[in-house]
């Protein structure tokens, strides 16, 4: 894309009404736009990093053999009542039909699919099943101030897997952690992400969170470094030992959740009863499992994770583009260079804007993109573009020639 | 796909709460399912359908310059306090915060949209503009029982244009015309829809709208056969003459409202000061278009449309899948044929259930893929493989090597 072209612009002052660095960065370089506490409307290179997160987490989910549907956002009350949520849950968005009839916003999603499995389950045969869906969610949070990171409104994955026991949730379960840990690979932040016990509530020992590491996180976490799992504060007292290794030499850090999985088992099922016969026509009912991801909040996580003082650094995955080509009075040639990349299937972003070169540095640290190649009277003099990497210092000249193979590598 | 591993089924019972026929052929078929009066969940079949469309409606708009952006579904009061609609627009759902803040739930973007733009236009060289996205709406709808036609929650393509002049926007309203007859072609409806002359309302001599003919339309249009074109009867007694060629020879027809485009001209960006500076340095307010199209409703006027008897009968580039091979205790067989098609990259379901060759023949005339291939002793003794166009009556055999030709005519 020609940049000339795109209808965004960056900033330089940071948006007095945000306190949150991701929020702040993201803002300033046109990725997102504020329309309230919580709110936000993606802009073009904000929605092609989150296209590219739900491509990375739909193909997850695929393989393991989630099946796609998509719920809506109303759910009528009788199926809260039903699992007693209706009063119970507190950021519950209400919203009151002409008939003055009641429905909720969708703030997760088992009112509603669990009735829509029981009208395929029946017998045994029917199991297991997995289903998922990328939706808008809804949640009256008081404090909204962590920009993409917690939202009022906001993009979700949610898988909720079905069972004839515990044993084959157990069994999904792992594929599931997997599956999580192939996604944050992916997304740039595998490294720093780590999977936590936390609280099960009322239906289960432990859930499991992924939580990220960052000074912006709202969690605390205690790390097992030999067992590379985590222990959430919330559970640390009943819980001092590593559940693995039963070691209890922790390192305490900071941490973004950035995904969380539960075995629900009769938890829902149950006020639905939905049920299955087993081979001698024996009813039980049906266990399940729920897995959630935030599309935004990793969005935000990665930015958290990755950004430095210059401005966002995208890691190839999700990246808006693969390259940002700078031409400094250079637009015939770098037009050159864009249509042969182009050609070959790499997304690129062309600075071909009547700016100073300094403006153009500027934005595209900001905007972050993996490789900058600056095509100059200077770079064609020593023979070439030049080119750096995003999360690198040094720059160097290379051939127009040898570019694919640098942006390829 | 294997129809074995999705886990909807049909249904043979007209479900008692659908009195509208594109809503009994979608639950019947497993492509949707009511979670209340004009709310569904999109199955996996019909979720697959409407990604089919949302990429030719993306398609086409990217190609008349669109940018995609995805605003929120809350909007702050204010915003539709600027405009008046806050309280003249009576379908808008609102929703109170904890906090005891109002929020609308978007009926439609312009609140949202508006003061976006306004945030990147400042000069005449910010313009034009154009900006879409592809997300739910939610109007307060008395009536609900038109199935996927009319719903409270409802998934729209709605861009937005902006202009330094009138004459500018009408120059790019007629790309978006092209561009709309281009998705209703793609989407197999083409030659049944007709660019009509609607109300302008307060701001313009007209709108336009998509109508396709369909017993089902709750409009009434007056064609006329040699422009091509129609009137809404809503403004039949003031434009009762062709706007093209003057006649007053029109066709009635029953259609469904299938796209409508509107010149907004100053309407909302007047309320929101959304205002350029002219070379000269004078300021003028910019000129605005938009263009809407629900996914959903698409969806249901091609069902309305194409449906027979026996069920569903999807065109080619929308259908779940484009080839829907039924094995007739040739199970073997049929995954050969199957495993060469998807490694051709053709979309196929394998009908691999365990049932009689009667619930396999319906299921595949209720589903309605393109292409039915039948292998079974029969066929393999006559030489190959039984093969029926959707929207044929006629089947005949073919070799399996002549299949892929076949299957790509």
């Amino acid at each position: 894309m020609l940049q000339s072209q795109l209808f965004t612009k960056t900033s330089k002052d940071t948006p007095k009404d945000e306190v949150s660095r991701n929020a702040q960065l993201l803002v300033r370089a046109g990725f997102i736009k504020k329309e309230m506490a919580g709110v936000y409307s993606y802009l073009p290179l904000g929605l092609r990093v989150l296209r590219k997160i739900e491509t990375i987490i739909r193909d997850e989910m695929n393989k393991i053999g989630g099946q796609e549907i998509l719920m809506p956002v109303f759910h009528p009350k009788e199926n809260w009542e039903k699992t007693g949520r209706w009063d119970t849950m507190d950021d519950l968005y209400k919203v009151v039909d002409k008939s003055a009839r009641e429905i909720a916003l969708g703030a997760t999603h088992e009112e509603i699919v669990v009735p829509l499995a029981k009208q395929f389950i029946s017998s045994y045969k029917d199991l297991p099943l997995y289903t998922y869906q990328i939706q808008n969610k809804f949640r009256m949070e008081l404090r909204a101030k962590s920009g993409i990171l917690r939202g009022r409104e906001f993009m979700m994955k949610d898988l909720y897997s079905f069972h004839i026991d515990e044993k084959d949730l157990d069994t999904y379960y792992e594929k599931a952690i997997l599956a999580y840990k192939n996604i944050f690979h992916s997304a740039g932040i595998g490294e720093k992400t780590f999977l936590t016990f936390a609280s099960g509530g009322s239906f289960s020992k432990y859930s499991h969170e992924f939580q990220t590491l960052a000074d912006a996180g709202e969690d605390i976490i205690h790390i097992c470094d030999p067992c590379n799992i985590a222990i959430n504060e919330e559970i640390i007292e009943e819980q001092n030992e590593c559940p693995i290794c039963g070691g209890s030499n922790f390192r305490k850090e900071k941490a973004i959740e950035t995904g969380n999985i539960f075995k629900l088992k009769t938890k829902f099922s149950a006020p639905f009863d939905l049920s299955y016969k087993d081979e001698k026509g024996d009813n039980h009912l049906v266990i399940m499992g729920c897995y959630g991801i935030g599309l935004g909040r990793l969005m935000g996580a990665v930015t958290e994770v990755l950004a430095d003082k210059k401005g966002l650094v995208w890691p190839k995955a999700i990246a808006p583009f693969s390259v940002h080509i700078l031409s400094l009075n250079q637009d015939g040639e770098a037009l050159k260079i864009y249509n042969a990349l182009t050609e070959k299937g790499i997304e690129v972003l062309l600075d071909d804007r009547d700016l100073r070169a300094g403006e153009k540095f500027a934005d595209a640290d900001l905007i972050g993109i993996p490789i900058r190649v600056v095509v100059s009277p200077k770079s064609l003099d020593a023979g070439g573009v030049e080119v750096r990497r995003r999360n690198e210092d040094e720059s160097r000249i290379i051939s127009a020639q040898a570019l694919m193979g640098f942006v390829e590598e």
